[in-house]
């Protein structure tokens, strides 16, 4: 079993302490099925509000630095303004997610839609949103497209591919140098029979001719039953196309459960691959640019649990899964894999997933002024009754504008 | 290929003339995924005026004579009157829907919440849907409940089927002698983790211990991919477990699109099954009741394309899916089956699927004085067009009360 | 997190010292795919050496003292002298399984088969395997049918569950009062369009028809995706009617993986219920019978890697998820569960899986005079290299009368 | 609906005439799953015997002009006295099959094997199947990969996609420049969990390093459940990649059942693809060159059914799904498309496919000298009873050299 008390223990801990997990704002808002949304007391009114909940995951776990934003549930009057109160909380804005897919004008779609007049409207509202990063000092804009169609035969696969690489190519060629853009894929849901970008390959033939700074986006939960995403983590880290993850977990569809909780030794896997890539920690890239530059951000819905603290969990749940990816033994990996021995590579990697990291992670905290315990500590801070008994009155934030 | 112009027609237009589909009233409602509702001109905005739209697809197609009621979206102060209003436009109340999954006291069950104070808000909402039945005269209760957990460990998987068993027998004891009690599965949504009737075996098995009049609901979007569902079809058929059809069609998950649509195949072999245990044309049970008394019921979401056209597409769909399983010849069949001829048995199969049976539905319709195509005829009668114009105001029905 | 070195380690401990895993007879023999069969030195040629193998995974395992024959593939002529041997390599036999899948008379089904002549001939086989039973001591007849349709039509479904029930019938009658039938479920492969037992609810329907001494087998590996097998556990237990695992794992359809290879974290979610359910430890049954009588086995396919340390793993990872369930704060869940403590009651339970059970059960092992590392004891035993040398000539074992 | 008995139906049948399915000599041997392989009666012994059965099937149909060979199964001395014998029979060969995964050296990968002495084994076997290729005078290799792991950790995921790069570049430089190289993709099976090409992402990349003649082969068997097939026909027929069709059908994993039988719409929406995409009926290529050059092959296992007879019934499915795919009223569905119209757009589509077409193609047969019911011609020609009784003796041919 891996040791954990000696010098191993202190380069995990050293790597674990470079490691940053983003937040994403809408997390902090009421979200559900079709069939129903829960509200939850405390709910933010505001994107303030909702910077303060995110503020408040990063000081118990102190690996939560940044939170992600979603135009226009997330638009402000004064973007800088927002930056500063963020600044002010002791976090940051990071990605900048569009959203066309909220308007009754885009119900056959955004940027694919067969309408010229509704293509227009979607890119320029891409386009706005470079506008908001130039304000928020964002590297990334993140495009997941709901477009796709329901029916056989609705619309023409190859034509709306079309479209939407006239699209991406607008708004790429609209980025500064020092901005990116992370393109997400997603097998079904809204649409259900053709999504336009249903997968990584759609994903990545796009990247790839768009050029450096477009990478593909791996949600956990846009996969079809059975894709092994450690592969495709793999894979686009070789390929140097992995821009971000969207970490959250599923037994089904999109359940877009806390990261973790459905299949942690798939959250393992995959961070396993994240470190065998040379993406965390984070050494300078193979072109001797500053490294990777993976974006690991959250992307769940909390229907039914508390929301902070369903990010607290999420948190730890990837960092534990992070520093179990840290012991495993590389050296012995590979040892045992060049020699073809099936259960000995097997071994050494369950190792590190079978040992309880909790113990090294409550020191590293403690090491750090941290709580050990960041779920108790948040739980006796008094934070959840405060907001509930504040935050009367307003509309409670969701998924909509 | 099945001779379609004579003797055979003829009989397989006089099955054709006993059938009926049901439809559900919040079709004509507006419907939507989590991420958007896409608002359509001229929904109904009262159970009346869906009730009409819903007539509208019984006048064309013929086969559409009652609607379904989802309480309390459907809830009105006098149903004797809504019969009534139903009876004037030429159709009547069918299945009786309860409905506990939109209260916030739901969020973490209904009849299996842990909170006996919101499980017996649960059952008195059940029963109350009986008192509905009575006012109706609806012969059928319709059970489908969300109740489920989204994280392991999150409640007690058996103490939630006791808690289930209790409000499914207190219900049931309720019911007059000619109502009925069908039970539907689902595998998975708006619950992530485990759902407390997830598929046929657990209905089944429920409906057992209830007794006579409890059924299964077969919808045909509610399986895990891969499911046989014609299997289903046959085993519950022959075992006298067969209550009702949610008939709608899916590539995914739940996707909820018109029946038919995604494949076509599929729902010609449930048909197949369904001629085949005797569920249609309806003969006399094997106790000598009037029959299994199987209803065929449309549980769709139409989001994207218009709501009365994609009522008449699908009962249209069902209706050919209908002819050709009425075309297969049975004793062809049985003939290769017996002689374990596998592609000759298979062939038979396929010449009905093969056969366009649209010709012999034009002719039907002819004969009984319909239009022979009833999407062309319901589209020149100008009645999207009205309600669009005059349904203005008031709020659109849609998936809440 | 668990106290693990108090009071709590000892009762887990007394526990985990009742738990018996039964091995298959055809793991030490080769498999492969249908693409190739690789073929491993030392692997057994008669039934006797496939036991003399399993029990050396007994011997470091210690938990591992029966074996379940597969009938004809250990067809012996004396079977009474086939367990003497099992009682001198210090193990006993266990299950009998049939095989009616491998004549070229089943190439349409066996008990299913449309032809009456190829029915008999299966049946009669079944009740040679209750005469095996009579000779072996066994309790349980474990039947498994590759029984089934590749095309629609070419079978009449509910009449092979007619032909089905018969032939169980038959089985049935002529088990022993103390012999039991456990009727194992398949979604697919070999057949491919209908399988005859499918799923849990058609091997329930029968077990319940059958009577008290007919219970499910639940392959983990024998699921749609998407299928929550603790559910169907959790349902079995409470309806009476759990009979047997076969335990393995899969990424992807019936992979035969290694039992907790491919998703450990599913293997402790079944190992808490069977543990809450009352079937490990195992108490009184309700009834005042011995109790639930599950047998724990393994069904696996050790196609790349060697045969013994495979299934020695595999005993081990069983284990560990046995000892994490043993470690569920059963008091403190229930407590969290009741006041809809949703991220209490999974922490409660994550709390358990997170532990590192591996110093526990060394501890465990040497106190019962094993080695605490099964693995590197059995690597040091040389058995692995003796057999290698000594098992030339002859035909080695495989899936093959 | 269409008109098929005027001019459209004349366009239909002459470009039903330019269409060529390719045969799979595998096909006519004995095939099955792990669990047995039962053989049938007049099965192929030798390389010549099955396209002496091949021939059969392109006798009655008219379609079916080649044979692909597998090699090492289809090994022979004299590859030009094959090509002789094909050309006598009225037939030619077709593509070549590379297979390296039948050798004890490949238990754990062929080209991505850690061994770097299997690897070059497993190129040199490629390098010559590119001699074979010039040799019959094939245009195109398949290469297919059994490659993968079956446990985590097992071996280095990019690593493996190292070696790969690394063979296939060796490969592709050995093809003449009139020689192409097609890279067939597949989820899992025989590797159950990675597998080095598990989608066409991974294929289509590969071979957008190696150049204009490495092109992806997409058999319609090898995805994950709820994988839309037609987008990738489509995306790759954009992008110019899409070298070669394995047809078969499944309702669960590689299934490899007869094309067409599982999902004949599925089918039918590929061929539309097809057909929409410029593949079929073939023009010239944007580029100039004589067209897509996309190969049309069949690869199934008739494990139940009769070999030649599941043949051609097999190459009457693709071709009815292709006349209805030409049925198709471009014109109508582009307007429709174009409007937004989607119960319009998909009713043009559903017209086309609801189309019987059986009528069209036996006259199509007619005029072109065949007998209008192939399946009916071949039984009564008496050559199933011939080889049954002639091909005594001898090895049949299956999946083994």
């Amino acid at each position: 079993m891996p040791d954990t008390t000696s010098e191993r223990a202190a380069a995990v801990k050293a790597a674990l302490r470079t490691q940053s997990i983003e937040l994403p704002s809408w997390a902090f808002g009421n979200s559900g099925t079709r069939f129903k949304v829960f509200a939850q007391p405390g709910v933010p009114r505001t994107p303030e509000e909702k910077i303060e909940d995110a503020a408040q995951v990063h000081r118990y776990t102190g690996i939560a630095p940044s939170v992600a934003l979603h135009i226009p549930w997330d638009e402000v009057d004064d973007y800088a303004a927002l930056a500063a109160h963020a600044a002010s909380a002791g976090v940051r804005i990071g990605t900048i997610n569009a959203n066309v897919f909220q308007d009754d004008d885009y119900r056959l779609g955004s940027v694919t839609n067969p309408d010229p007049r509704v293509r227009r409207k979607a890119v320029d509202h891409l386009l706005e949103c470079v506008d908001v990063m130039d304000a928020t000092g964002s590297r990334d804009l993140k495009l997941w497209f709901a477009d796709g169609t329901n029916y056989p035969g609705q619309d023409d696969i190859a034509a709306r591919q079309d479209r939407l690489a006239d699209a991406l190519d607008e708004v790429y060629a609209r980025l500064a140098p020092h901005q990116r853009m992370v393109l997400e894929y997603k097998l079904f849901e809204p649409a259900f029979y053709t999504t336009d970008v249903p997968d990584w390959g759609t994903a990545y033939a796009h990247c790839l001719r768009l050029g450096e700074r477009a990478k593909v986006v791996v949600d956990t939960g846009h996969h079809a039953p059975g894709t092994n995403i450690e592969f495709i983590v793999a894979f686009l880290l070789r390929a140097g196309k992995l821009g971000a993850f969207d970490f959250n977990s599923r037994f089904y569809a999109d359940d877009d459960l806390m990261a973790g909780a459905a299949d942690p030794f798939q959250l393992f896997r995959i961070m396993h691959e994240v470190v065998r890539g040379g993406a965390f920690p984070e050494g300078p890239g193979p072109d001797g640019s500053p490294g990777a530059g993976v974006c690991f951000m959250l992307d769940q819905c909390h229907n039914i649990e508390p929301k902070i603290p369903g990010q607290i969990r999420s948190v730890l749940n990837v960092q534990e899964a992070t520093a179990k990816a840290l012991l495993v033994d590389a050296a012995a990996l590979a040892k045992a894999q060049a020699a073809g021995d099936v259960l000995g590579a097997n071994s050494v990697l369950m190792d590190a997933y079978n040992t309880d990291v909790r113990p090294l992670l409550a020191e590293l905290r403690a090491e750090d002024g941290l709580d050990p315990d960041p779920m108790a500590a948040y739980a006796r801070s008094g934070y959840g009754e405060r907001i509930a008994a504040e935050r009367v009155g307003g509309a409670q934030a969701g998924w909509g504008a």
